[in-house]
């Protein structure tokens, strides 16, 4: 650039970038970071289904605000006019990226490697890019991934996102339904979507994922999750140590966190009913071992045992126990799940802040969520991890199942 | 009371006061207070149906600490030894009490007239007791309702209340449900116990009375409500401008607030919608004649109109309109509410902040209430009102009610 | 229209249509509502101050839904490019607008009268327009003041609609931080900025409006309101009955509904001091009678009546008394708050939903509010009300207005 | 036990049984379990000071049923009255206890064995005691530690636990405090208290423990954490990774998760200054080397590095990164946390969830918590784990903190 004029960019838009909110989001980032700009050109989609161009010119008082700026808009699809192969650095320190590292969305994106957009795999937000040897193959990896000698994409040059377009355009009730968190909504339109959904994505020969949290079986709705899984709405079950033991204890006493569900009294020892489970599971070997002597015989995890539902148990500091499947290590428990993304189409979220956020924080945008909380601070939580694809529900995690199984089962 | 002493007092309770916390609840507020006691007798039952005897002596370091301390423990049931006659002061400015006027609370009180004990009428807490010129009766009446020369009960004296003894002893799920509020219970159970409740109390002869808020209409539940009121388990209705305009937006346009409860999908027109059903019932003078006229042809005020069930419509400064028969002034709809509440034996309110605690303040302890809000810190504070009958539930309205008819007309 | 041709209505728009995402609402605004549109022409300004003109044909299938895509956009102030004046209609009901009535929104908004575009006065949200008889004035009426014979704006001819441009153009920090509702934000920042808009305020000559709930008495927070009044920061309070009474209590019990300030310890008393507060000031004839009699010393209705700082006490049906001074009725209410708010630049709303709500409807969008409440469910209802010139922040109404008058007195 | 007789145990309870709550909780454990009781022998302390003695028989109808009520009653102070020694046996699963192993709570407990009462050492709820060979010593373990061969106790022979007798004895603020949760407290009352028991806590030379979640930093507080080190209230750190990454992204970058402290502006870029925090921290070797190297300047890890204050950070399945100091596995960070409990006399939990209900569960009861959250729900958790010694507080992270930095250092 040359140094008495300011630092000047140009960059491109294509699609539906006006009625998407793209152009409007991407003027204002630049005047935001105190950058100016000049639209040298602007074809504007006469109807709506014609696509528009525009050609932005962004301005920036130094070279570093420029390059902020272009961070910045990077994300909503506007990219350098001029196109260049993405800037690749060996990983330096194992467990760590370069400096200046292209940190990923959870969009599609694509990098460009020997002049050729290579789609990344294994889409993820807050990873790194790492491209293989021959520079075929692009795919996401998190920090501690990262090998000596990894090549990893620095900086914005020759990557490109795609957001999806859509994001005032309701072309389903579930996008639309996507932005406000709200417990005032008709509640039986949402779960006709949700089951809607659900159905679309069993036909699609795609996978549906639960990531369920302990007051599913707390408010009484384990028999119903059964039922899911009987009519097979669920194919992979995320959840954490405190699941998995109300469900066996609700087995073996009857009782979660030892308030029985027949009853709705409390007793003096339910905490101990909670221990108890635990210590059974773990003088067995495991939840495989207790469903298989017939020491579990009903309930949530009996149910996968016996239908060969793929589980991830993970770990927390609050865990009792914990349970032997129960993965402990954070990392580790964190590649355990993701290794079931792959095939994943819908993924339903039930009274959980903790495993939602961390499930949330590894899925694609193109999974679609739907996130049950009576919590609004839970559902709104994750609504600002920004998918569009994510429905987030304010409502009670019972009688909202029993909506859900009953629309799915007529 | 000599002047070397301190100034005591000999107090009695009766009853279950061990297990039923009274006693300790009185020895604790003695302390707290910064009194002493000396317990003279303690016949305790041996076993648990034989009622105790307690005769305490009180002793405070001034007769005003004394008094504070006597009024203190008078609701727990700790009445003096020494039986007097109340006494009565007539009321000097109209729409205000004596200095030192009785404060009721809601329970079964009772006042001693010439003698005789008088039960109070009309319970209701925080209101002043009048008694007739003739000393034969004797009832509960608010501050704006004194009448110069009414003649009202002040201080403790020659007043005796009944707290409920089982505060601690389940006899029922229902009074064990009241104590703490968490959405983490099992929901079926609540569900189970209400309608159980519900139809005890039909079969007993008395009403149901319903406190709806209008997001039991923003939810979808409006159709529920209706049917509650057909299978006869709606005697009364209180409710807001909100509710009934939402509704009967309902009704005319399909839509509340303006979102479309059969495709979820709100309109930007929404809030004229509103405004425009307002202002349709104001042009035809009144929700009667508006069902009359068949403008308003479904949902839960045509049923009301054409059951000839009561409902009580109450102002707010929120309002907009508003419909003819909100009564606007606050005192008038207290009123207005006050009536309709002899015969009630159960109160369903669900989804409202303002209306439920309003209503909570009028009702006598003895009848059942059952609160369901999403938002747990409205629960909170309705039981924070007191009564151990009261029940509070953190759930979703249209999930809730879907579950509560269901169970009630199986 | 012909009768073949779908009905077509073209619009322009005018200003930062682009940038401030206006246009990009009215294109979907079409979209979802099942039109078609047709962009004849659009000028995009080339650079962040010029402004652009966009001209949209718009289709729908039947004249019907073409008149409700036009009320749709209508206030993203998209106007029919055929200029009309509008159309008037006597009131033929008193206390309601004839059919069809134009519906105001709380933006600054135009009528075109005898060929002129007249500033509507008053402007209220959810009001109905009258234009006098000359046809100079036009102003906002709530519903239920319409007279038989008053002249009604009926349809969208001949009206426009100024929205704020700036929606997504952060011209300060004020309007930045209206949109997400959390707490997890920086405090000292919202502080700072509120005090600087308050300062603002009183250096244009323009009022402070605080509406206060009970919990600023609750938490502690009366003697800093006190500090706000004789920093001469606050102007005018809109309350309810309960934040005088507890106020008032605190100055003659030091309690507040029986929990001391000063030790945090409640009493079983408690609510007696709430209603003999209560009952003293009926008594006395009202609170300016028991602030000139000694009675009330201090606080914050001692401050207002001692610097004759107007303040308007709202009832409602959940009230004890009321005080003298209480509005019962709502409409008289509702109208004794417009009577304060010519002149009004800002707005604090604390700790209260009923009233913040209230006054959020009766507020035009130009006064700026800061709506402060623990509950998000509060804050976010404020927000949704739509004013680009609100901000919600969640804090404790305590520990941020004790910030607030450090922050305004340094 | 004698077949034709009902099984029958006589137990004892001693102290502060009737004011404490002790006694009438323990007879309504018997009834509530369909037990029934006898009460042999009441000597009711006369006078406040003087401690009270109950003989209770309690009776069952099956021997397994007598076992449940006398399990109940346990924690409550009733104890067999014929003493015995307790039961051991030895571990026969490594990582899990015996059959019907005793279960822990965090009040002080004793267990008898060889004829003499062993204190338990490192008490902790919801674990076992294990017993060494010699018979002196006793103490908690979690069951994951549980050896082959380790003896462990079994039943309720010869334990005795020693509630605090005081839940409803105010013997001073802090206990009062313990009970309701809810916003609406006098907050100078709650700051004063606390800070009083920071500095009582510091007099005893015991440690204050912080527990911080990240909305200390988002909300502008980490200054004021420095501030606590400072001035010695915070002698141990425990939190995750993300608290630590947004306090070294502040002292780095200037931005909480992208929003400037200083402006409140987010910027899009903000989620890449939290990974290129964590990746630089990572490229460094961690926390200590990159506050050594200068890189990291200020905030609280800076300040717990210079000050050598111990921290403990406990990994999640939420992480990036995550930092190096973080400890992924729960159980090791368990492990981690404990080692530091010895010697801590109070502990500051402010608006953390996950951590502060795991801290809860490794506290023995007589540490005093404070738990600051502005979300209520997270306040109730913790209150329920039971602890008498826990004050809730709903406030607001930076000015509550704010108020207590004043409050220690006036």
């Amino acid at each position: 650039m040359p140094s008495k004029k300011p630092p000047t960019e140009l960059v491109e838009m294509h699609g539906h970038i006006v009625d998407s909110l793209l152009l409007p989001k991407v003027l204002d980032a630049i005047l935001s970071r105190g950058g100016t700009y000049h639209v040298r050109e602007l074809k504007l989609g006469e109807r709506q289904d014609d696509p528009s161009v525009a050609r932005i010119e962004v301005r920036a008082e130094t070279p570093e605000k420029l390059a902020e700026i272009l961070a910045d808009i990077h994300p909503h699809g506007a990219a350098p006019a001029k196109i260049k192969d993405c800037q690749l650095v060996p990983a330096d320190v194992a467990g760590a990226f370069p400096e200046g590292f292209y940190c990923t969305t959870n969009f599609r994106t694509e990098v460009r490697v020997g002049g050729s957009w290579v789609e990344v795999q294994n889409q993820e937000m807050d990873c790194g890019i790492v491209v293989d040897a021959g520079g075929k193959t692009a795919r996401c990896i998190p920090m501690v991934a990262a090998r000596l000698g990894d090549r990893i994409v620095v900086g914005h040059a020759g990557t490109r996102v795609f957001p999806p377009e859509s994001e005032t355009r309701k072309a389903n009730l579930f996008e639309f339904m996507a932005s406000p968190v709200s417990s005032e909504k008709p509640k039986a339109v949402s779960v006709r979507e949700i089951a809607a959904a659900m159905k679309r994505t069993r036909a699609a020969g795609e996978k549906v994922l639960a990531v369920l949290g302990p007051a599913v079986v707390h408010t009484g709705a384990g028999e119903l999750v059964v039922e899911l899984i009987r009519a097979g709405y669920l194919q992979v079950l995320f959840a954490g140590n405190a699941l998995a033991t109300h469900d066996m204890e609700q087995a073996i006493y009857g009782t979660s966190l030892g308030v029985s569900l027949e009853h709705g009294l409390p007793t003096d020892e339910g905490h101990e009913h909670h221990l108890r489970t635990i210590n059974t599971i773990r003088r067995m070997g495991g939840i495989r071992a207790a469903v298989a002597a017939g020491v579990v015989k009903g309930g949530i995890m009996a149910e996968c045992v016996r239908r060969e539902i793929p589980f991830v148990l993970c770990g927390s500091i609050r865990d009792d126990g914990p349970l032997p499947e129960v993965i402990t290590d954070a990392l580790a428990a964190q590649d355990a799940m993701r290794a079931h993304l792959p095939g994943t189409g819908f993924c339903l979220m039930v009274a959980t802040t903790l495993h939602s956020i961390a499930v949330g924080n590894l899925l694609p945008a193109a999974v679609k969520v739907a996130c049950i909380d009576i919590n609004p601070a839970t559902v709104t939580k994750l609504m600002d991890r920004g998918s569009t694809q994510t429905v987030g529900i304010v409502s009670d995690a019972e009688p909202f199942l029993r909506a859900l199984v009953t629309e799915l089962l007529k």
